[in-house]
């Protein structure tokens, strides 16, 4: 951030009166330019014994198999979000199940919210930024060739892949309109 | 936004080339700005059968009852984020005990997640953004005097006012280091 988007002049970076941050802030018109966490939800489609996952093709990572996931974006709920990102990347409709995991990626202020869920038919593709779009058994799942680490270790703790029981990370989930 | 944050000048409505919702695009350097939910994050203390609430001090809703909450900053965890909001708030030290619920407010493009938490001691006292800060019993939470619906909805479904079992609430949270 180099300029105030409220009034274009130049932003110097300081912490303001009662803070206790550096926040960009524009000495001309006043306003405090806020920086938070962005959010990131994606689900694991399910069918039967196997899981889709989507090859990249766009960078970072572009080549390596990732869950679809992506940024809610504004006006969305966390479960349409997660819809809406396994349809555009692998052209795939799916039925959100239950919340599965959180995740803090502190370093690159990301909150990643993964779901489960189920594929409704098998009808799927590349969406534009996918290579490719396959399902894959738990033998098969190509661990060297996972885009970041929270996809692996989304897959890892993966009841489908692990059988491990998680039947209680299900959590409340509530939309509130105006 | 009305300028461009990186190059200073005035920027456009439009959707972007690839994308389908409208953007503030800057036709001077070609950076789009998107716009993104933000995440609160906060607690609903427990200490005994009670919960402690903090009076607003603030605007929207100034004298207002409310739960300690407020938006994760970026570097931070969702849990690291709820502790300094309840400690700025009422200046309360908690333990986290679980994520308790995740709400939608779309029409404000809001997530709010709330977590349970237990009150390490009774030091507590309102901090800048609150008037006054008081452990409630069931019976004596000031229902018309709370300050938001989200609020309200925690609140109601809270298991220690209204003996529901959530304990099937838990779920996962992970950091993810560089």
């Amino acid at each position: 951030m180099n300029f105030c988007s409220n009034c274009g002049q130049p932003v110097t970076r300081r912490t303001p009166p009662g803070d206790d941050r550096f926040r960009f802030f524009c000495e001309s018109c006043g306003v405090v330019h806020y920086q938070n966490p962005k959010l990131v939800v994606g689900c694991i489609p399910e069918m039967e014994d196997q899981i889709l996952l989507c090859r990249r093709a766009i960078e970072p990572c572009y080549g390596m198999w990732t869950l679809p996931a992506g940024y809610l974006e504004n006006g969305e709920t966390v479960a349409a979000g997660a819809k809406r990102e396994t349809l555009e990347e692998a052209q795939a409709r799916v039925e959100i199940l239950a919340p599965y995991a959180l995740y803090n990626i502190c370093h690159v202020d990301q909150i990643y919210l993964m779901f489960r869920a189920r594929l409704i038919d098998k009808r799927f593709q590349a969406g534009s930024e996918s290579l490719e779009v396959k399902l894959f058994s738990e033998y098969d799942i190509p661990w060297q060739e996972i885009a970041f680490p929270v996809i692996t270790a989304t897959l890892f703790f993966n009841e489908t892949i692990c059988e491990l029981n998680f039947a209680n990370l299900m959590h409340h989930s509530i939309t509130i309109k105006k």
